[in-house]
């Protein structure tokens, strides 16, 4: 038993408890409060549990992009969130995530960190087919949050519905027989007036 | 695709989005709020995964105990949480949480409901590899918050260091090599009088 290294990962564990406070814009669906972003990646870990019958299984590996799902938001605990929609955001959110990647991973054991740190990246490249899965639950839950909060986060994002197609596109690659389902929730949700034409 | 399959499915996910409001009794490690039943998830399921190293990998399956992990509280989201300590909720907890269990499984798609309660099950029950694995899990994370807060829970519920280590013994079985670091913590928690002895 390396005491050291068991030190690490507890420093690990205790940093990423950071991640609750971490607010993103969603509210959650009772609309008591903003989401943090360890509630999302919990919701969205046990979203690709539940739905992944509709991937293909013989491609994406249930495991890992749990895994992913897990680990996807902790660099958040130095780097915060960056709202979907947020153009101006968005400009220095790659250079402040890898800055807190070096940050957060490096405090593990060596081995794991660079282990957690491939599969975050490989989840941001999204060009695997767990990255891609689990890409598509962590832009369905937010999608379903808004649903359900009268598009609390598009209203004020001023989104629109091409937006949301781009956004969601992930999904349609991902598990193509939602795909049907999901866009009448989409043009639901312009009728309703949740979300902009 | 079966479509009334799905919207089960959604439903489903859509209500478990109230575990973000089921408040535990620790507080978070920056004392700014309580931790509520999702976050306490996804800190756990991510734990296991940093841990897995210390229990017996020949006989654990990290997927199953991470699954676990992140089903083990949905149950309060009609339940509620009972803490660990309360000798007086822990007397009808079995009842509520079976109540509780038949809803909120009962929502999913039969074969999924059923497999998820059956892993509910097999946690609670304690008897499996897997479940000893979460279970372990599952009691080490508010220890470590605990550890950080000064005891806060441990205060608010007059624990002495025989209920802690009657609660954490699971841990020294599922994972026997943690077991000298996390003594150590006990020991310490009680010089520094953060937990009566």
């Amino acid at each position: 038993m390396d005491k050291d290294r068991f030190h690490k990962q507890l420093d690990f564990l205790v940093e990423i408890d950071k991640l609750k406070t971490v607010l993103r814009q969603s509210l959650i669906i009772d609309k008591s409060k903003r989401e943090n972003s360890a509630e999302h990646s919990w919701h969205i870990a046990l979203m690709g549990t539940i739905l992944y019958e509709y991937c293909d299984k013989d491609k994406v590996n249930l495991a890992r992009a749990v895994k992913m799902a897990l680990v996807h938001d902790i660099i958040e605990v130095y780097a915060g969130d960056t709202f979907a929609f947020d153009l101006e955001g968005y400009k220095d959110k790659q250079e402040r995530e890898q800055e807190a990647a070096d940050k957060i991973f490096g405090m593990l054991p060596e081995d794991q960190g660079i282990e957690l740190r491939k599969l975050w990246e490989e989840f941001e490249a999204m060009e695997t087919y767990d990255a891609r899965f689990a890409a598509a639950m962590d832009r369905l839950q937010p999608f379903i949050l808004n649903y359900h909060t009268e598009g609390h986060t598009w209203k004020l994002g001023n989104v629109n519905s091409k937006m949301v197609y781009k956004r969601i596109g992930v999904l349609k690659e991902a598990c193509p027989d939602l795909w049907d389902s999901i866009n009448e929730m989409i043009k639901d949700s312009i009728e309703k007036g949740y979300l902009k034409e």
